[in-house]
């Protein structure tokens, strides 16, 4: 064990997600374990500039398992990107004696960190915290599995007053680059259709697919839109060019939105923030760093964060066809 | 008890909200423990009218106590707003037998059953459902109280994100015409401010309260707006005004939309149905007409259904001051 | 408004319930509002006992609208029935100034509090919190709405696997003294049968219902048993004796328990705690004393303390009647 | 593809699970899909000796993919294990013209399986559907998501009143011989201690941690327990026992029983079952059979029957150490 290292600072930065809090008890408690000071620092890296933090121990992080968003809070922080910030940064750093850093969050996170690590040759884990399981290197992020869990609940709901009706819904879920919580969620929630930024479908197959899907005998019908899809401009477009070319079909739309990111954690995500917890902590004391943590196989293990933030989480090419077939 | 009525048809019109199936289950129960027969109606008075029936037993609604929807479907049928729609509606239950209806739905519904009452002279009860809570002659419509949960839900999650990032939103709740859902799911979820149609707050003391919440040292700001609340043109554009005047803040537009009609029915909508649909066929049981069933202090009432349809469901103005203190 | 009141105790005493930290929450938030301050009052009269007191402001109760438990914790003490602990109690009081209270809590609670304010004189109101409903003044109780939600989501559950294996279970629910969660529960989650103290169905009758209802084809049974119902010795007795007088059912046994007590408030709990808390202050400012808190038609009422003691919270006859009917 | 299979029969046996569903709508679909008959078979092995068969096609099994049960019932037949019993199934098998079976369920199931297969050279291939998730050849079976997130969720409703009070409380689970539910729910819900059939702690331990855990602060406990556990002899001995050593503690039991089989599938089970359910129609038409289907790292994979029934599904030692971290 690295005797360099007494006292760990952790924060969460970027989007929140559920199972962040979990995360940081498990290093809190991994701290404690191990006999090291652990330091909370709030606002992620703008905290870090600040020097807003807090020391924390095993009853700091007492029923916080089951809460959604982070108590040390979130930030983006526009003054870490210049080397002032920084520079300040690891001034407050020094001063409070910090040894080794746990970041919980997704790529901007990493790569703040990265930048950080290069600069001041400073030890940094990162644990990836993101709904869009988007990041290389994990096969599951932390809160993701929540968030599908709230999207296909949201779903089943909008199911129920879609086939009351016999109407044709486009459900906007989140996911800018990646597919993953509208793939899953899609055949989670049964959906007709599924669009994701990874595969262009095309307005005229989607109009081909909805033709076939009614022909077929469907009372209704869920299309689930990953943000990022770029069949139509958006959502609604999309929308009212299907109702234009589709005209007995009676259209909704519905944006799911930020309630996606918030939510008592799964217990996947709860057990997943456990563990990644514990295994940051502990390769920061077996002097490894630059680090992200991630599950692989049901195992732990860890990436180089510059690959972590390089490399892309592939969608699931089987699970697109068991999505063709399920929609039939 | 009345000997002419041997045999009840029961629909869902308009839109569908939960508890809709309970009630439609009671109904056929109750029928069967008055030994008379019930045929369920599909698609309401678009079903009527084209003779879309199916005679229902006790069993046939097993399990669907706790199913959001309508197992009987339901439209809004224009065909039925002509005399020539209610002709053939007349024709249907005349060849089928059916001497009286329950409508469960809302406003629209009860308009029809009005119509149709006067000019067939046709017994009809209706039963009010609908999440709005917007109808006069009971305290509480069918759906309402689970539309809340699920509006409460939302705004919790989204809470968790807001409260992490330090954020305002502004969420968008359904109310046309009503504030019910808005004013109890903002107290509720805890709302910094409510903005329903039937109190113009105005801009101006909008800003104005979200100014000294931010000084009260709150960390984040939940907005509810009322589908038909006047305060903006819409909540995107409310939202833009607020962010125009009031820089520091980093607001978010989310609105919830269809899901709020879905979902497993709470508890108390499950009983209220179940208490309605038999009221419902008793008192048609008792030769009774044109009237809609509803709750008043714990307990069945009956109201005639134009007044039902004329009457205002006022809001509630002493918990628009409990909003106020809480708000605090 | 009294002149006297500058500062108000609150407490939560007795089995805890959800909607109790919604309550406390607008307890201090109406002693904000009119500008008098508050102390929280940890673990109920043993807390009065010991000068565990907590000033509190509006932003010490900021996010707990939505948690279950109490966050001034509950206890039952054994010396505040002497007369010793509340002399010490009374001398807490007048230490820390305090002008009046407020208890949070059920029977017991408010025994102790008119005990109190008939030796003291001291200005107490009620705000009645169990999951039980069971006190007379009020239509219901805090945390009754969420315990009855809690336990349909249990008994739906248990009802898929008991209709997947076509098998009959006996559900025992909260209710020592009191039937309203077995019997708004049952009827919500379509029970066969439901047991409670008020009413003696008699085993011999027990097993004629369940035998109809096997022969009418029902695929799977629930039958739903308050704590108190006198039917059988307890839940386990009462199913080894229908094992053995109707062989040819497969039965199980769930005791749903504590889990009922916890749970994150529904809209209408956290509402009702809401203008409850509200209420309780206003009415002490305005000079009240001795009286609970209540609803009653949507209003809320105030009812004195003894009568709520001594009265009795009666089961619905109707909904008897509609549990029959639904059960055919 | 096999030319031989053109008639597949799907089953669900033994203790249901959430998953069951929507595995039989992917075993229909995928089916459908590759243009050949699907048949449900009622009630398991059973139903097999009684010929009580259905076709089903890609519309029979709409919405139910979030219903948790099985609507094609489960059962555990006394005649499948008899030759006669057997040689009944088969006959009726001929009769209606299945040439391979999917069967969904847990080891008993899929012993059953493995007899027919080896006694009438009859393809099958099984899907894990089980709560408990001691199946080896699979890292996950259909059900267990869905019950750690039922567990998790009612623990944390125990835990409310569990703090209101600072109480004990000996929470039992599912799992007669294996621990998976009791480690992960425990972990998940921030359990102080967990008991597993597959390490036994001893009651001396079990004091010590508990003594422990109170002197750190902790203001309530709970401790988790597999049904299959051997500490003590059951949970409420196990209870008593601690009770007479802690008598300081205010100890509670709470059996959560058959809720944790039912209940609206995870998002996770969901996904699970589609992608079971496609691998093993697809896996019957490729000419495999005495296989079951299960997930690794992601992935589907096939393993004997044989290894699967005799392997066992061993508890992660890396979560025992973290489950140890964290209740520090």
């Amino acid at each position: 064990m690295s005797k360099n290292i007494k006292k760990i600072g952790v924060m969460t930065s970027g989007g929140d997600s559920p199972g962040m809090n979990a995360a940081i008890r498990a290093v809190v408690r991994a701290c404690a374990y191990h006999k090291i000071t652990c330091l909370g620092i709030y606002r992620g890296y703008q905290g870090l500039i600040e020097g807003d933090f807090e020391e924390m121990n095993a009853r700091s992080v007492h029923h916080i398992i089951n809460k959604g968003g982070t108590i040390l809070k979130s930030a983006r922080s526009q003054d870490f990107r210049t080397q002032e910030g920084r520079a300040k940064a690891y001034e407050n750093i020094k001063k409070a004696n910090i040894d080794a850093l746990v970041l919980i969050g997704g790529d901007g996170t990493f790569t703040g960190g990265m930048v950080f690590n290069e600069e001041y040759n400073f030890p940094v884990i990162g644990i990836p915290g993101t709904i869009d399981n988007d990041i290389f290197g994990t096969k599951f992020t932390l809160g993701y599995d929540t968030a599908l869990n709230t999207v296909v609940d949201a779903i089943d709901k909008i199911r129920d007053t879609a086939s009351s009706h016999n109407r044709l819904f486009f459900v906007e879920v989140m996911g800018r680059d990646a597919g993953h919580i509208a793939l899953n969620a899609g055949v989670g929630s049964g959906a007709e259709e599924i669009l994701i930024p990874e595969e262009n479908l095309g307005l005229a197959r989607l109009l081909e697919s909805l033709e076939r899907s009614r022909k077929s005998g469907k009372s209704s019908s869920i299309v689930v839109v990953a943000e990022g899809d770029k069949t139509g401009k958006n959502v609604f477009e999309l929308a009212e060019y299907v109702e234009k070319n589709l005209p007995y079909y009676d259209i909704r739309v519905s944006v799911l939105g930020h309630m996606q990111r918030g939510g008592s954690p799964s217990c996947y995500d709860r057990v997943l923030a456990s563990r990644m917890g514990v295994k940051a902590v502990e390769s920061l004391l077996e002097g490894k760093t630059n680090y992200m943590v991630g599950i692989q196989d049901d195992k732990m293990i860890l990436t180089p964060l510059d690959q972590a933030v390089k490399g892309k989480s592939e969608i699931d090419k089987e699970l697109l066809k068991v999505s063709d077939i399920m929609s039939i």
